[in-house]
């Protein structure tokens, strides 16, 4: 088949509503644009005691153990703010930690070149964002191949397309045909013309970091001050852990910092193998090495955006492996959560799985990642769409299905309402014990839009479903993705700005592009 | 937070010492019996006013509308306590109602033969139940079909074999192979010499529920009086929405309730359908179907362990089929559990999906289910392992998927613990920034319990996976609930008991069973 159901539905809705839908082609019957908030209560697995016990854990790491910043900028910023500084290790007292958090918003926004795009981290939103950095790519009709420049494209695409993908993170997948020196120009290049969301710069040199802010600059059609005057973009940097940040990581993030662009600070804490065993103590140390990034940053720049990633998980201890959607995994993110809170920041965490094929491991461990986030408040969720094998791979029908399950979490969102029509008890009197409901005016003026339509969930009957070919979910998104790959439009870019982008493209290409021997 | 994953482990560290690991089979490397206990404070999206809102509701259509009792002598019973009785309807005063939801327990305990089995019902505990009454079964090898005894049987093995289901609901399957005369002697023989969990009556006439409460006392080896004393099996009982109780359910619950045996009262409120398609709509009406219900039993049998079941949900308005795992079931269910706690009661809900094959769809879809049973305080998940297609089938490959994902839930309730041993500042301390946490001795104690370890989940890296044949979950689980089956072993059961229990069975068909023409 490809995607009978999908067919079916696009019929029943063609003449439909919105440009949002247009936008995505009409094969895909989604939901606008929109930034879910989040009411829930979090989940809060930590007592009182706990939080202050994995504070005091994580002060006492920075003051006494310390963590090596391998970058002499850092670490001078850090000296004259009146940190110790021994060799590459620095240690900071708990005043000056918490003195620099005061000065760190509790929210920010980053508007990109369509300010329609724009996305505010904090303030109970939730955002998504594409699966990001994956050597690998799959899809059902070719398999499981290494990244290049037109997966990366295709995948682009589905982000745009999707109304439920708020911003473009790191490449979808690594487009390794590309020469590492010239890849983040065509790269972003692509990023900025196929879509118009918020785009990432990844830390890896100054000049690629400083090629991203200018070409995010260009394609907005932003002067130097315009771009500096608020977030435009951001960067995400993990330390390397344990107790470590790493030159680039530093150096890009420094400058961002000085250009007034957020970074989120994500520790990379496997429990049992960069980390404790335990997930208190992993959390304590993922929070001491997020808050020496943050605080080094808000130094730099007092009031920076900035935002607490959490990557803490269990290891597989019979393979080290990383596992994702685990027990553990969603315990660490709220407990991270619980962190974010007390220290005032947003919070980033991942739709992330360890299975290696869209199946249902994949969706279960993802529904379960996606549900850490939800149960801890997560404000910005990474790798939302397409993420498999722990983030070696992006897949084709992976990324449709996440986009599912990220839609039904966009409604979930929405809440309930108990008004004295919604309680209907004059639709339930009319009705009585021997009716039914569908032909009632309460019905009527309400079932269009009383309900989450799904896309790609078939919700026929088993003969229906089979007449039509007994295709699987995993399946119908095969079909799915390339139907919005044909149908894509890019969204609109001034010309003159496309030119700007392309000649400076052009320009860094004939200079050599970016060192590669970093 | 240890317990589990230590006895998870013990069959792959050796032949291990549980007789539980044993009664699974070799094969299954699962948790021991024990029943989790949700901590989590439930997420509840009614306001306190919403949660008037809907009692003020339900009391109204109690009073003012009414519901129907297809039974003349439920009609009595609630006629002599004051109800006003016109022809079927009945309508109850608020202050009866509450009154008689004051003598309903907030708790209960069944005890089944095996009393190491017994389950409480509330008190914060969350207890899983195999897939009821599918007509259909399924699994990669057969294809689906119709139930017989043959798969009946397997998947009462099934529902012995794990742990993590900790009681035998209805028939997993329908098996349409046996005389529906004598069916529920056959089915409930099995389910009594199969399973040593608690056991479960369906209310389709006086003769069947007399039989297999006779049964389940012959099972357990107790006098009358015995049985009488303290529950031992259970009923659940549907209304026929819109607000009507049916005959032989009224019949059912009055039986068992005067011998003091506990009643689930599940209202099928299809919002859109058989109630309203507001959500606070439906579960008004699904609270008024079930507190009318409970009111008849608290009459008959103050103190009588009663839950209220949630069974809200949305359906399809293209095509009326009820969807599962849907933004409005999760709602439907939490708000449902507010009403639980307002009133006292425990709360019953499932672990359901739309989905028509196990696959991607049915993953998710479940997944959501069972956050929706977290998220909502559900004490009594029914159909926790095996449903597909609305209820339409049992899935074999289902129930192995769902129980891994219930030993996850099971893992998850376990909680975390943040004692400076957990926080751990001195293992990161010795570790600091240059090593690994795989060697240190804080890893070594505890890396063998400290992570939930999976049955089903493959956690390899690609090229292990692909290199053993690129297995998928479902394909696994076919795998897998054959091992189980070969290696399956009935519970313990006396010799006595099983030929006194042969002897009903064979006398009770020689008087030719129950009439068919209910």
């Amino acid at each position: 088949m490809d995607g009978d159901a999908e067919k079916v539905r696009t019929k029943r809705r063609s003449g439909g509503r919105s440009g949002n839908a247009r936008r995505g082609g009409p094969s895909l019957a989604q939901g606008p644009w929109a930034i879910p908030v989040n009411t829930d209560r979090p989940t809060e697995p930590l007592s009182e005691d706990g939080v202050r016990a994995i504070h005091e854990g994580a002060m006492r790491v920075l003051e006494e153990v310390g963590i090596d910043f391998l970058n002499g900028e850092a670490r001078e910023v850090l000296k004259r703010a009146g940190c110790a500084v021994t060799e590459t290790r620095v240690r900071m007292g708990r005043d000056f930690v918490m003195e620099k958090l005061r000065d760190a918003p509790a929210s920010f926004t980053i508007t990109p070149r369509n300010p329609d795009r724009a996305i505010t981290i904090g303030e109970g939103r939730m955002v998504f964002g594409n699966v990001s950095s994956p050597p690998n790519c799959s899809d059902l009709d070719r398999g499981r191949r290494p990244g290049d420049r037109a997966s990366y494209q295709d995948l682009l695409k589905l982000t745009q397309a999707f109304n439920c993908i708020h911003f473009a993170g790191g490449y979808p997948v690594e487009p390794v045909d590309i020469h590492a020196s010239i890849r983040h120009l065509d790269c972003l290049f692509d990023k900025l013309t196929l879509t118009d969301k918020v785009a990432h710069a990844y830390c890896l040199g100054p000049e690629r970091v400083e090629d991203v802010m200018e070409m995010v600059r260009i394609a907005a059609g932003l002067t130097h001050e315009q771009f500096d005057a608020q977030p435009r973009m951001y960067t995400n940097i993990n330390s390397s852990s344990p107790l470590k940040h790493d030159w680039p990581m530093l150096d890009g993030a420094m400058r961002l910092a000085r250009r007034g662009q957020p970074v989120v600070v994500t520790p990379f804490t496997l429990a049992g193998a960069m980390a404790p065993v335990t997930l208190a103590g992993a959390v304590t140390q993922a929070v001491a090495e997020a808050l020496a990034g943050i605080a080094l940053l808000q130094e730099i720049r007092p009031g920076l955006g900035v935002a607490i990633g959490s990557f803490t998980t269990n290891v597989d201890m019979k393979s080290g492996a990383p596992a994702f959607g685990t027990p553990e995994y969603i315990r660490a993110t709220q407990m991270t959560g619980q962190m974010a809170r007390f220290y005032g920041l947003p919070l980033r965490a991942s739709n992330a799985c360890a299975a290696n094929t869209p199946d249902a491991q994949a969706a279960w461990e993802s529904a379960f990642s996606l549900w850490a986030c939800v149960s801890a408040g997560v404000n910005m969720v990474y790798h939302a769409a397409g993420w498999l094998e722990g983030g070696l791979c992006a897949s084709y029908e992976k990324f449709v299905m996440d986009c599912e399950t990220l839609q039904q979490i966009s409604r979930y969102m929405a809440g309930v309402s108990a008004t004295p029509e919604d309680v209907a008890v004059d639709a339930i009197a009319e009705v009585g014990p021997t009716g039914h409901f569908f032909g009632t005016g309460h019905t009527q003026a309400r079932y269009e839009t009383a309900f989450y339509a799904p896309f790609l969930s078939d919700w026929r009957n088993y003969e229906s479903w089979a007449e039509g070919g007994a295709v699987t979910a995993t399946e119908r998104a095969n079909g799915l993705w390339k139907k919005i790959l044909a149908e894509y439009e890019a969204p609109p870019m001034d010309e003159a700005v496309r030119e700007a982008l392309a000649a400076f493209v052009a320009r860094r290409k004939e200079e050599g592009g970016a060192p590669t021997d970093f």
